[in-house]
């Protein structure tokens, strides 16, 4: 076994402390990393929490992780020593199944195994470990390639905020010609306008918020809808096609789906905790969708860095260290981040 | 004015009874044909109880309207005296937005005008009454053709049971290829069984009452799953391309959604008055949509008409005299009806 060093909440609920823990040796098919750098996704703090369902602790969080490779197995072809790598939110899948084989291991008909709250059932049954943590051994089909043109700390969020936005927008075929609206401004949000303006689309940030305009523009967004405005929300119905929705708390769904226009689709990205309540008038008139995406493929997760590359997209970003992580969560709560955590690694001594 | 005869009930919750009515004058345009049958809608029960909204009385209700045209107005062009006729949901649209020129009426920015329950905001501002009537006077382009080949009375629930299914089928591209589970077996669902299988789905119907599986397969379908039996349930998740679901009463929608496949669709044609309850993970996990659509388009409707009389296809009745409304009402309030009534005008005196 490796000795790895992180940091880990030891039960639900707990604050996360450094923990000494192991990796499992590198085997024939695997690749090993350094981390150098995680993303600090809302995730995180809903799993520390138990707030979806029961966790398996000790849990070191941290699903968007970016480093260099110290270690390859023998059949690994693909990554050599010295190269950069990337994961995401999976570390492993059946490969049988029709999404597996379709390209889809995020919605494994045998479940995916996550990079961490899971358990490998394809190989020890062992709990995986997240990437706020100094080395992590991975299955070289689930490691990804960075470019590096880009600053490697802003790309680390692209490994869930990046794909979970991407996806969709290509699932949905949603570029030019198409009224996109992105709903929040968060970790999420922010990269759902980057993409939203590279692919073409006429993108508008509808936010709660009248203070976040400035940023909106900023990030490249066209329009912003204040919606708690009654004036701006009546010239806003039945003009979008899409609304990508990237909000994780509690909302009003028919105020959003009356924005769209026949035959638009909602897409629900951010997972709140409570079911939505969704009037059947709301869908039946105007033929609209509420739909919801997860992530992304690995083939899809390596289009998406490599679209990065081409178009010159990170995630905007704060670097912490490590021992910083609770005020971070504090702040994340309050949405008082622009707009994505990174933990530098170094700072894990 | 045209005198006419109607059954109406004069507030809400009112029982229907007998009401003596005027029909406005046939205009340059306008196409008046006697009312030979008329179908009666779940809808028609909650629009007289006023369960979706305030209504408009006296009412009249019917929107499955088949009869002969006795008078057709000078600029007529379609139709001429001794026609069949039939008119369905729409009376009229403001046939400007982008919605009337794509012809989908049903979705009208302006705001389409129904055959009862409405009142008529592009001419004179009259209240519409439906079909429970001896006579009709409709605009030429919301007259539908019906052919002479199909036994009549049995045409007219094509008119919205037959057009609200046909609808989503064809949008979707529902057919060779596909699974499909249609849920519910009443007016709506014994439609979708039929069209589904004529466009050559692979048919499921999903029933909470096992007495309906003899049925259901007399109709068409290719399977029955009980979803009161877990192991049923257990085997036919993720099992489905599209779900159309044409129940208009409270249920249980994460189960049904668990039984579709990655990407499938849940199409809502039926409208309860409670308001849908969507758990984020029920559709994320598998990108799932949840989808509505409301009757169809005029030219969908004309087509759905031939596509019916290509394939022989009409709605399955029990024939009552109009003095029997009441009771019919009550029969179809306890699913106790195969599986559309439909109203012998030649009873109304």
């Amino acid at each position: 076994m490796i000795a790895a060093k992180g940091y880990a909440a030891q039960k639900a609920g707990a604050t996360l402390e450094a923990w000494d823990f192991e990796r499992r040796e590198v085997g024939p098919h695997d690749v090993q990393f350094d981390v150098l750098y995680c993303g600090v996704c809302h995730s995180d703090l809903h799993q520390v929490r138990n707030d979806w369902f029961e966790g398996i602790f000790p849990m070191i969080p941290g699903h968007e992780i970016v480093g260099r490779v110290v270690k390859v197995g023998a059949h690994v072809t693909k990554f050599k020593v010295g190269d950069l790598a990337a994961t995401g939110c999976m570390v492993d899948s059946c490969h049988t199944c029709d999404n597996c084989k379709d390209g889809l291991e995020q919605y494994c008909d045998n479940g995916a195994v996550f990079t961490y709250n899971s358990k490998n059932q394809y190989t020890d049954g062992a709990p995986t470990y997240g990437g706020y943590s100094n080395t992590i051994v991975v299955k070289e089909e689930f490691v990804l390639h960075v470019s590096d043109k880009l600053p490697l700390a802003a790309t680390a969020p692209l490994l869930c905020a990046g794909i979970t936005t991407y996806s969709p927008l290509k699932h949905w075929k949603i570029g030019k010609g198409h009224k996109l609206a992105v709903l929040g401004l968060g970790g999420l949000g922010h990269m759902a306008v980057k993409f939203g303006v590279a692919l073409g689309a006429d993108v508008t940030v509808l936010s709660t918020s009248p203070k976040k305009e400035a940023d909106a523009k900023k990030l490249g967004a066209h329009h912003f809808v204040v919606t708690t405005d009654a004036e701006q929300v009546a010239k806003a119905k039945g003009s979008f096609d899409f609304i990508l929705d990237t909000v994780s708390a509690e909302h009003d769904f028919p105020l959003y789906l009356s924005l769209l226009r026949t035959n638009g689709v909602h897409i629900c990205v951010g997972v709140p905790s409570t079911p939505s309540i969704i009037p059947p008038f709301a869908i039946i008139a105007g033929r609209k969708s509420l739909a919801g995406s997860s992530i992304g493929g690995i083939k899809e997760t390596q289009e998406m860095l490599d679209f990065c590359a081409e178009h010159n997209i990170v995630s905007d970003i704060e670097l912490i260290d490590i021992k910083d992580i609770e005020t971070a969560y504090e702040r994340m709560e309050k949405g008082d981040v622009r707009y994505r955590f990174v933990i530098d690694m170094a700072t894990l001594k």
